[in-house]
């Protein structure tokens, strides 16, 4: 293949250099971004007449045609080309002839890789949002249906207070609604034209980059040329948060796990989503959630990876940079796949609210509960954590669950129990107990549904 | 060291496990931030009447008393104590005696912990923005002086076009700038409060959250409380910034130290930041920039750390979670220790333009301005670079630098140079051209300039 | 305090810059080993005739006087010295006078920091390997009481097929013997004696450096000054064998914590190794367990650190080599803390046998025999997967145990089923009957244990 | 595609859940791997009756013919097929029928999947050994043709102290002999036999584990059944010593890239390795080398995944486990092939010793035999300095380098001064000076080189 910058060069590249520097196998993803953004360069190029009206024409016309050559499959990318931009650049100077070499006026291939990245970058991350929004709702249409579903609340991987269904699920809505925000933001930061930076110093030629960033919806133009081209941050960025992402996602990958062991069992996963044996009927084993929780160190080795590829580097473009989009690439498809998965395995999930239920039975969870019924009578915080430590006793030597201790067996211990104190116990009215701000009442959820809702709302 | 835990539990704590466990010796750190969390949180419970008024007033007015005494000195953490929360309970004890105890109604110490960890972050980021900002302007203020220094622009380290010092330098402002909106970005999701959350499920008192948010300068209260327990999201996005940040500045100083090589001697620095040799005075070495090029591998180290603690925890609370202070409180150190060195070094720094001058001779780094003259006299980019190749050809045979060419020998190679070809060739000539938005002229440059300032202004 | 470099640079250090470059919060560690090893630099220089033997003597005494001052605490770091190195000079100065800069001839702190660095990490290193011997013993001694005790096997952390607990502890041991013979391996590679290289080219003052390696116990000397003052393998390699083995504590550290669930109570954790509630009784958090588990992310990150440290760095010492001590110092300690009290909390957790068998009561996880018996019977693997499959649908219509099912219930299913089948079903006979090596039968067992104990003799 | 596991399930599998779990576009790599060992394995099943002579005759025939295929090319993988075992147990099915299922008795995917990459990395490891025998042969020849050949050495990147090329090449030689000898011994490791294990507990059939591992060469069986399915040591161990020998590479990248610019000049690289600008003849880019230096990100990254992938994976095989090969694959590849191209760009490379020896002029570097010229003469380390101060302050005030000072304007600084010193000047003499053991002196760079060569046939 022809290089770009062949020219005075005597010694031919050996084949395996050729090989080891090509960065066709990765950028190739790009060719859509390459073109689109060469159309727009081409159309600046035109209006500032810095290259003829008919010559900008006829190479327009034929990036436009090889765009839908592309699309329709009639052409493809040649596996000997260096590079995606090279191999455009070969299938213009067929159509057009001499003049092809006319659109790389004015422009590198520093600055036109780092805008194919963003354009592409750009697509590919509102897709990724959108996937976590449909997630988002899918855990919404759980939890709406799970708001008196019971289960017990655990720290320390113990039980602690019960806690609803719902407000279980809707920790992982929040947690998504930040990484939403983060590449929300990061997408400002995606979207900003490095075209018009040339190699490393801008150029004479009288460009309009403005014009340039408005044909490719980008929001506005890099400001210094040297760091336009030497500029990785938006890939590190993205792939930051989608590394807090998929740590979220293995977080719940785990809990998934957890609750499908015969010893939990408080979720069935669908037969589409899990592998099985032939002869152990009860074996449903959560490959999607292992491999969601697996590659959670892909998406952490490729954040790594650009990190230390960019350590240490001088000014401007150097060759190592290339390697952005092995992570970039990796990390992107990883965390899309993943966000996408979870939603296919939530929402074909049984929950089974029975043995949530069950799970709770004498497990001093509502423990708390009575010592907060001590203290609003009067009791000060550790009195009061000291007469229930008595009522938890009596019941361990009596095998006696909590939620079913007698108002006299409770007054022989401390003749301050009332009536009253036995409404308190049942681990339902624990949880509905829970009513502040942010809590597991199904009052304070339905409460915490609706600003979801909104959210969801105002991030479309 | 009484527990707050204690109660009804046999055995005794191994003393290993103490000293494994205990987090005194990171979280002492949030003395100040754990006080004035606790005071919002009693005037709370006063207003909401959770606890008695002069009651109340008696814990406002001790923990007060304690801030004092921390400040001023005349009281420290209590080595023996579990943690900071109950090194200040402790204290508070001492003061008020028995209703102490009813301070902590309604929280716990996993909303504790995070809210005092949000407080501290929240004023030490502040103070980390600040730094940047110096920075920054130190940036500029050398730049102003530098818009028509002129030294190699490199890609891959080699001489690729002369570009001002001044445009070299601005790079790092807006990778700066670009930190100094991530880490303000981030600001908005630490300053939420998770007070109120209590250890996991909120609580059955009638809180305020609101007002406790308002009382500690928080936007927001968390949505949900087992989220809130369990979240260090806000800890690990700190991380990010900070390892994109110390990125950038390892690559600046990776320049320093290469300038400061007697083969650059772009830049010399001040005794004060290096160290030296008593007998080999040339030898001063970059001590400063080689140990923040060093510390880079401490922070992307914390973040790595973070990321890996959180990997496949189930909700909510887990006692691994301690650790995010080890990762926060060192990466936020070093972080805002090699900002605040970065700009003592720059801004003491010599620059030699006379050798940055120097190294551009002979370099033909003006060879891509004399085919550009070609394409403005209509040649194709191809022939352009063609007939370039051949007036280079020349000079390597001649020994002649390209600068230094004359009329007549360029146009023996090529009729079609005229006069005018001898004004673009020199380096300065070449530098200034670059006037496209961006670039590196002094014109561009000054534009450049003025919209820094603007940000500067702006992030305030 | 007086630096070892001072001489004529005119400018003085700013005070920033030297908290900032100070190492001595890190490198006061190395007193003793830095002491050690001047002593045997001293006696060689004497040998060598290289400074008189009468000033030698006086400073080998001396030496050995501030090393004993270290151990009793009569003498301790002065805390405003620039590093170890200098504060022992200091030291020393005041005991000797002037002769005291002899100590420094033929040696520089490039040498002498990696000599006392890996002087430091040999013994270190040996305590560890020492750590990891103990807590294989503990696990063996458990194991041995054990090899009958079944519970479920578990993939995809779904029932798989039973084992014994003494397998399944010994499945860890295996882990650790890989962790011992790495861990001995870089020992080799760690003691090795760099002393003698000087600043980076050797020296002409006329060495023994064999005799030095010898008064030290190194087994031999670098080969390469160069390389020997830039070298930071030792301790990157440290750190990644450190990294698997907390890798496999966070791996039992994680059982552990299911296991000491409501759900699963195969474990409870004595009180000496947990925290817990006044008032919840059940709730024995398993903090040690979970700091392991969260701690794998210190050495993770140290590793990172260490290794984005080294990235890119030219010959020979760059100051940022420095930082090693901030990677191994974190990374060994805590490293040696875990294993230590992953012990400790071993030792003492009683194993609840009862609850491991009835969890495997009708998990069909002795299915897998079902089938090998009929293909003992001389049907083909597929065949027998297909009349097993028939026989647990049968079961779970029935709502029935398959080790309950009866000969004649199975025999109207196929009639190939014989009375022998019975024998096969019940779960300890399943667990039983794997006898190949490295099964979990007790037979096969035994033999790894005694595999087990002759490692552990010879890595003594 | 049939899959193994499918049998009583009533879903069917989503085709994206298909997609997303699918192993083959990884382990088709395993296809020869696979094949070896289920020959191995059947052949042991033979030997043992555990499946009829003619049977295994068929299969093991069949599956000889797979291979031939495979290496033919007349066969390929079914891109269809779950993974490779299922591909080839699928090929095996067509040619011998229902007796295919007989190869699968007694084995299951989680150990046959561990020993085929077990196997594969053997291999390639091998080869891996090979390229860094070839590097450092490569090192050596350069070497030896440089041991006169001096430049500046370098401590924080100043001139230290001269050096010959020989010695500072000889470095890198070590380096990558504790490489060798890291990945020699993580071999030892690898080539052990985890088939036999089953899918976690062993088996009940009467294996002979001894003769598969003698078959395939392995060392010797897994002990622990358990372990044996759940262990990725041996990949991350492989990773973590790549990551080492990447940095290593990285370090001398850095130094090729700095010695290629106009600046330093000592070292020219050939055009096979480097690209250029048709116009800018100076613009060698030495991709090569940035690449190199840039794709140590890649192992970082493949290190710290599979570190991730496996922190707190409980017993025994879970499918996160599945992207081990991820990690594996992408770090083996990249390593291998950075190690051959660092050769191919070194033994090309022209070494310009003219701009060596002239960046010594001037530089002080003999400043330090200067002052150990006046040790000798009976000064102490501190007066030697401080006259030695003087003379330097003497040659900067006249512009006068060091080496050309006379014997009359030392005499007037301090009268001590012989004839003798002014032959301990020359850069020459400094650096034949440093005669000490693995000092830079030519006769002891020969000794270095006689262990070099002797190493390498040992490591043969």
């Amino acid at each position: 293949m022809a290089k770009l910058w062949g020219g005075r060069f005597s010694g031919e590249t050996d084949k395996q250099v050729e090989q080891f520097t090509s960065s066709l196998h990765l950028d190739q993803k790009l060719w859509s971004a390459d073109i689109t953004a060469s159309i727009a360069h081409c159309q600046m190029l035109k209006k500032q007449n810095i290259i003829p009206n008919d010559e900008a024409q006829k190479i327009i016309f034929a990036l436009s045609e090889i765009h839908e050559e592309f699309t329709s499959g009639k052409t493809t990318v040649n596996l000997e080309s260096e590079d995606i931009h090279s191999d455009i650049e070969n299938k213009l100077k067929e159509k057009v002839g001499a003049i092809s070499g006319k659109l790389h006026t004015a422009r590198s291939r520093n600055d036109q890789v780092s805008t194919d990245t963003r354009l592409y970058l750009r697509e590919e991350n509102k897709k990724l949002l959108g996937e976590i929004s449909e997630l988002q709702k899918c855990i919404l249409q759980i939890a709406e249906n799970h708001c008196e579903t019971i289960l017990p609340g655990m720290t320390h991987m113990q039980h602690a207070q019960p806690v609803s269904l719902a407000h279980h699920l809707c920790a992982y809505f929040w947690m998504l609604s930040r990484d939403f925000d983060r590449l929300s933001q990061a997408q400002t930061r995606i979207n900003i034209l490095p075209l018009g930076s040339a190699a490393l110093a801008g150029t004479g030629f009288p460009l309009d980059r403005q014009f340039v960033a408005k044909e490719l919806n980008f929001s506005s133009v890099t400001p210094n040329s040297l760091d336009a081209v030497s500029d990785r941050d938006f890939v590190i960025e993205f792939l930051s948060d989608a590394a807090m992402l998929m740590m979220h996602l293995s977080r719940l990958s785990e809990e998934i796990i957890l609750w499908s062991t015969p010893e939990f069992a408080f979720v069935e996963l669908s037969d589409e989503v899990t592998t099985g044996s032939s002869i152990m009927p009860q074996k449903k084993n959560p490959d999607v959630a292992e491999l969601i929780r697996g590659r959670v160190g892909i998406v952490y080795g490729n954040l790594m990876g650009a990190l230390t590829m960019m350590k240490g580097l001088p000014l401007a473009y150097n060759r190592d940079m290339q390697e952005d989009k092995t992570f970039l690439f990796q990390g992107l498809e990883t965390t899309t796949d993943c966000v996408r998965l979870m939603k296919l395995m939530l929402e074909k999930a049984k929950w089974n609210s029975d043995r949530m239920q069950q799970a709770l039975a004498g497990d001093f969870s509502n423990a708390t509960d009575l010592a907060d019924y001590l203290v609003t009578r009067g009791m000060t915080f550790r009195q009061a954590h000291e007469v229930t430590g008595l009522v938890v006793q009596f019941c361990l030597q009596q095998h006696l669950a909590l939620e079913n201790i007698t108002l006299a067996q409770l007054q022989k211990i401390n003749p301050i129990f009332e009536e009253t104190v036995l409404q308190v116990l049942p681990h339902q009215t624990v949880m509905k107990a829970r009513t502040s701000e942010g809590g597991t009442s199904p009052l304070a959820v339905k409460k915490q549904l609706t600003l979801a809702y909104e959210y969801l709302q105002q991030s479309k």
